[in-house]
């Protein structure tokens, strides 16, 4: 496979390709143009075709991108052509909105447990999962293979939990939790800071302010 | 204010200095050097320098940083020495998991209400703040002064549901609907892709396995 060089940026735009292609399938679109899929992305045409030769172009001259097989290989550097099990520790209210996310089954994210610390919370389930007790964690995770943990638990529980995880040899954490984690660098983790993101929403409409204040 | 061409990865940071800055903050640290600072944060102290010299400074040679002072400055660059109004689009699991954030409450980020199309929801209240149908949409917002709409319903109706924010006035939203909305560019949108951030997290767990499969 190609792509040890491939910038973050990069990284961070793949995704976004893979949805517009799924799109476009859905549609029964069959091939389209370098053109045709920036008007789409509202992305530049140059920006599409160097996007993509980062890992060896897909495309054809004159004949634009097969859309299914842009789709499959994007998916494979995505890692998306496996399955990866994963739990969820917190089983409030997020963790219960990301069990519910039947869309990330598809892509091959398989949930296998919720864990929690609330005794009311046990024997629950969500979508015919149910949500355990920590006392569970460390047996579950040995004998069901599972490569991601997601955390939706306070942050003040967050990296005791997460160390917890690596202990047990789970190798990627996605951390809803707002802090950072300070793993080891073998161990792959994907933040999602909320409040970080309405913070620059909020910068952003500032920032509006500003520049509009004039008229 | 300065700040009109700061760069996006600039702004992606500014949040996390702003956590950081608190958390010292609570620890009752006054003041700081740039060297301390990219120690307990993990970025170079040239780094820290760098994007706080793109709005004036802030330190001084030899004092280091005051925590407080810089703290409140990126906090009013960030837009949040000003309250926000916001309301949920879709109280589902997600809509009230973010309703129960105080956090945000405590950034000047103020929930005003709830609105789903679910009738059994009607009146049920998340933190004392009642969900609404959607019917009520228009006039809550126009009597309680709404600037941010946080849009948590499935794709399928987000561009709907969108444009009659927009058309209702409010100049902000914070997406959550695994879609781009395509409005107009006076409008200050914020996407939380979740299933981009869980891509993410497959590649670099792909990269890590094939970088070490020779093992």
């Amino acid at each position: 496979m190609e792509g040890h060089d491939i910038s973050q940026a990069v990284i961070r735009r793949l995704p976004r390709y893979y949805r517009y292609l799924g799109e476009l399938m859905e549609q029964g679109v069959e091939r389209i143009s370098s053109n045709d899929l920036s008007k789409t992305m509202k992305v530049t045409a140059s920006q599409i075709r160097q996007d993509l030769n980062n890992f060896g172009g897909f495309g054809q001259q004159g004949y634009g991108y097969n859309v299914k097989y842009l789709y499959t290989e994007i998916g494979k550097i995505l890692g998306l052509d496996e399955n990866h099990n994963y739990i969820i520790i917190g089983a409030g209210n997020l963790g219960q909105a990301l069990a519910n996310y039947q869309s990330f089954e598809k892509r091959g994210f398989i949930l296998k447990g919720l864990f929690d610390v609330n005794p009311a919370l046990k024997g629950k389930t969500v979508r015919g999962i149910p949500i355990r007790m920590m006392e569970e964690l460390k047996d579950f995770i040995q004998e069901n293979h599972i490569e991601i943990g997601v955390l939706t638990i306070p942050k003040e529980k967050a990296v005791e939990v997460a160390n917890l995880l690596v202990d047990n040899d789970i190798r990627a954490i996605w951390n809803f939790a707002h802090t950072d984690l300070n793993l080891p660098d073998n161990v792959i983790v994907e933040n999602v800071h909320l409040s970080e993101s309405l913070m620059r929403l909020s910068y952003n409409i500032s920032r509006y302010h500003q520049e509009h204040k004039d008229r």
